[in-house]
């Protein structure tokens, strides 16, 4: 696949780099294989012998969003009860949602069908998934995935403990070997695919500390570096789960999770909206990531995330929706919010009226607020690397997979604005400006999301 | 017009009143003369001699919102340039832009209108605007709204001080004698009207504090005083805004507005972020009531507006978007920012580590949070009552203006979900409930809505 236009991706946190009229490759297995202007010499010798796609002028490819926080069960209650503080509601409506999948085989095949498409509604091109507890059920969420095309990271859920007797694993040992078995039976066929069409892998996936014994934690860390696979969980959240994890273990989520080898380079853990500078340095020194979902956060942590503080320190952040502890599935809506919340973060600075427990007075003078610019880092670049994606992902480079969106900001015929977008002044001679990327960034939506694609191949809406 | 089918609305905060198979019937005036349940006498007696307009199942009628805070002008770089302090930003963009429409009435005609098809696509039937200097622009804008149907509140801008050279006022008096105008030329066509279609209303407009003299203060307290208008202007808004204004004049914005008799029940204030519980409760003895605009307070104020203690205290509060202070056009989006932000202060205080200067100890033990129910009031009934509009706005009742947009959540024919809804169990059993207005709150979008009226007449979005 050849394709000519304006390409748009964020190098490193901040930057924002607009290619415009570059020529980039696709090779069989869809990674890029040529990106370079398209009066490049080598370009031009490519297009004496075959004709580009043309990204008409006004659109642009942008590397797909990554979502590194979504509970596909709960997608079939999204925006709904979010009334009750964590634990409660985990109790009332996820287990619930939850086990009613694990019991109907055919209802989570319609729910995880209607979440890929809306996935790709939303221009989602990798997502790192918590599924439900039985194995079956999960196979059917990698399937439907695989099938989709999308880039997903499916997570059985490991508890041998809970608050709903109906939903839980009979042991430790009996959860150990589901897990066992399902990242088997998941691998068993990617080993059937080309290496290139290998999208779907399972991830060791202990729910959160209060569902998972320490016996069950310290056997998922053994299995996740015996089998080399990705870990995610949820850490120090929400204040009634972090009071419930000190009052029964004695420990904190962090040093449970520590001493159980399952903060490592492959693991991703949801919010750590708890964690103080100090512990934030000690979690970027296991190489693990976090998943920021400030919408989920403003539900149920009492505190934002220390976005600036981890990022400074080298924590490798990436955004998450957490359908459906958050109630939108658009990234583009945690983009947003994860800027207007650090905002607030560095307003309360300003103000001089918000000392968290903990912080360190060196970090006073830093500013706290994070820009559009960072916020779409995160969601390609920055996702793309928490999650230990190929070399480029979330980027446009040679030897990267071809995992892209495109994006119509203005119609090339007319200069009209595309869905939301207004423009008074025809946008067209002056082409692709990051002012216009602003704008698409503060009100753009899925109208303007024309075509999307993941290891090169198209993927569609239905 | 006589309409059957579900009704919702908030007659009271956080009461959201599910009238099921009601008929309502819009008399020649475009008020509300019969609602009752379809099956009630009176209704059967109407339904034998006339057959009502059906909202189908899975559809119903709600208030049409009301956005407070508008500045029709940045409408045209809305969603740029958000990266600067208020002051700052003000003279990089504002001004300038508001210049530019007051030196080109054909792109102030065509920012205007865009601006009413924009509002009309998200549902708002009333909206409190912010104009330019130059009365002419503003009767443009005067004209655009009540030739699109809404119901629009147009202030003319007085500011007889800036720090643009070339976008000011040239004199004290000569603004006053400039407001007094707009609003009698303004008036002279509303006069011409029937009564029942004086919808555009001119509204007195200091800019700000930092911009109008002591003397322009008290002349537009007298005017408004004098032709009984509304008022409208900033407040309190911002870190470098309110130190600008105590530095310059000694005073705080709240007693400048207080002393020349703009703080009034017929004032709506913008933002009022910088006020603590005491002085909010000054301001509700005033009759003031405050645009709370969320997403422009996370840009523009270092503090979040204390929206609950505001309520509690009797401040009338409703919704704005501050375009283009915030970026989105959508009440929705205010709506969930609001909750968002409530419910990020309410962690806030029980973290334990917000303490506000001025806040109250007795506040300390009061939930700070608001819910989605209490917004959509906020964005209906709230805002209505802010702006003193007819008996009964903003809600459904006999005697009332007929402001509705028509929602619909799922279709009739199939069950399935509209726009970003999805539903895994036929919603048609249960028909509207609240699960399914809180689905509808949280991820619904333009696609939702279908139809709208203000004052009795469709109002279309073209």
């Amino acid at each position: 696949m050849l394709i000519k236009g304006d390409l748009v991706h964020c190098p490193s946190l901040g930057e924002v780099a607009i290619m415009r009229n570059y020529l980039l490759r696709v090779d069989s297995r869809g990674y890029v294989d040529h990106l370079a202007h398209a009066s490049h010499a080598d370009s031009l010798s490519i297009l004496m012998h075959e004709d580009p796609i043309i990204i008409p002028q006004g659109s642009f490819l942008l590397p797909t969003f990554c979502d590194l926080h979504l509970h596909a069960p709960q997608f079939m209650y999204q925006g709904t009860g979010l009334h009750l503080p964590l634990m409660e509601w985990l109790n009332e409506y996820a287990f619930k949602a939850e086990e009613s999948l694990d019991s109907k085989p055919q209802l989570a095949e319609s729910v995880y069908r209607r979440l890929a498409a809306r996935l790709i509604e939303h221009g989602t091109g990798a997502v790192l998934l918590f599924g439900t507890i039985k194995a079956e059920t999960n196979l059917i969420l990698a399937r439907v995935m695989r099938e989709a095309g999308i880039r997903a990271f499916v997570g059985k859920l490991s508890m041998d403990i809970s608050s709903r007797p109906t939903y839980v694993e009979p042991s430790t040992n009996a959860s150990l070997e589901a897990a066992r078995s399902f990242c088997d039976r998941c691998l068993d066929v990617s080993a059937s695919l080309p290496a290139h069409e290998r999208l779907v892998e399972p991830v060791i996936t202990p729910r959160f500390i209060p569902t998972c014994s320490n016996e069950l934690l310290a056997g998922l860390g053994l299995l996740s570096a015996e089998k080399d696979l990705r870990i995610q969980s949820h850490m120090a959240e929400a204040h009634d789960q972090i009071q419930h994890v000190l009052s029964e273990r004695k420990v904190d989520d962090m040093d449970l999770f520590a001493q159980s080898n399952l903060l490592t380079p492959r693991t991703v853990q949801a919010h750590c909206t708890f964690l103080a500078p100090p512990t934030l340095a000690r979690l970027a020194k296991t190489g693990t990531a976090v998943a920021h979902c400030p919408l989920s956060n403003a539900y149920f942590s009492a505190q934002p995330f220390r976005l600036r503080e981890a990022l400074d320190v080298g924590v490798r952040v990436g955004l998450g929706t957490d359908i459906a502890g958050g109630y939108s599935i658009d990234i583009m809506n945690a983009m947003r919010q994860s800027v207007a919340v650090s905002r607030m973060r560095e307003g309360a600075r300003i103000s001089g009226h918000y000392q968290a427990a903990g912080d360190h007075t060196e970090q006073e003078d830093k500013v706290l607020s994070v820009n559009w610019k960072e916020a779409l880092y995160l969601a390609t670049k920055g996702g793309a690397e928490a999650l230990n994606l190929a070399m480029g992902s979330g980027s446009f480079v040679v030897g990267a997979p071809f995992d892209a969106q495109c994006i119509q900001v203005f119609d090339a015929a007319t200069g009209e604005g595309t869905g939301g977008l207004d423009f008074f002044q025809d946008p067209r001679p002056d082409g692709l400006t990051l002012e216009t990327l602003e704008k698409w960034w503060c009100i753009g939506d899925l109208r303007n999301r024309k075509e999307m694609w993941v290891q090169g191949r198209t993927i569609s809406r239905h």
